[in-house]
């Protein structure tokens, strides 16, 4: 059976979004763009890294990144990624409001929870089979599966910037037991593994 | 000439001391204990880093770091260190209140500063000749070599932990350049290497 994991890019000083979110800046203007630099500008540099990121069997995101709407549905949104989203595989996204699976191209299939992180879970372990689940983001969404214990492995990926604002990654997720896997250095970015022991 | 660095315990989630900081537990009850147990208890493990941490040939250190009295001194006090600090050499403490020097066994003499930041790294230099200088703490202390833009290099010492409150290390920085030098994992802490571009 796979494992279940997080990959999130987080500042220096631990944020994983900057401040004034919009729906032209998810992310907060600016920090997006620099959290991701890594990824983005130097991704030969990081092709490993990226690869783990999209190699999940399936994968689970709370709704705001998915989405920059909040209550009901807007049924023409379908994520920020285009008709074919780098997932190749289904996402299964928290939500309070029901909405009907979307099918998109490339394999990538949008399923709505709206039963909680554990029935989520459920569903992405029986849809991955063999292969890892990839919590997805964003942060309160990495926090609920940490701080539940759900988590196996946490994938951080350090920006060499100092944000000074903005959504926290580590916080509100209790004291987990945590072993450092793998520390990878490089000049866009500092890749770190930690184990979750339960 | 040599460079102006500060080397730094934190958690995970960025806190180089946990709350409720007393005389008997100057990081906070426990938290001092998790942040430096890859020194304590793993030292041999990280006799590079240990030795780096010492090796500077002049200090500057904030008076929280020297003390837990605040206001006029209590002469009796010497700091925690006992009649043999691990400095081996002058220590520049920064404070508002002027105090005579006290030179120590083993080569360590404390220096009060009062006239600033400035002046205390002027006369750390001119003391460290060839050598570093290290910004020994606590947080506030290498925040404002930081933000002033004085530190070459700063090196952190990542514990595992995730503290959940306490004295963060990396705000009230502003935005400064840094540049990813080294990365080096362990069980029991990750060791990260920036420099500071100006």
């Amino acid at each position: 059976m796979g494992i279940v994991k997080a990959d999130m890019a987080v500042s220096l000083d631990g944020y994983s979004a900057g401040l004034d979110q919009t729906l032209e800046h998810p992310f907060g203007p600016l920090a997006g763009e620099r959290l991701h630099t890594w990824m983005f500008e130097y991704g030969d540099a990081h092709k490993a890294e990226v690869d783990a990121i999209v190699g999940a069997g399936a994968y689970i995101m709370g709704r705001n990144m998915f989405s920059p709407g909040r209550g009901q549905w807007d049924l023409e949104w379908k994520g920020w990624w285009g008709d074919n989203p780098p997932y190749h595989g289904p996402v299964y996204i928290l939500t309070h409001h029901a909405r009907d699976p979307i099918p998109m191209e490339g394999g990538t299939t949008f399923h709505f929870v709206t039963d909680g992180i554990e029935s989520a879970l459920e569903q992405a372990r029986a849809a991955a089979g063999d292969q890892d689940v990839a919590i997805a983001g964003g942060a309160s969404t990495v926090q609920q599966y940490l701080a539940a214990g759900l988590l196996d492995e946490m994938h951080l990926h350090i920006a060499p910037i100092i944000l000074g604002g903005g959504e926290r990654l580590l916080e509100n997720v209790g004291d987990p037991k945590l072993e450092p896997v793998e520390a990878t250095g490089s000049p866009a970015a500092t890749h770190l593994i930690y184990r979750v022991v339960r």
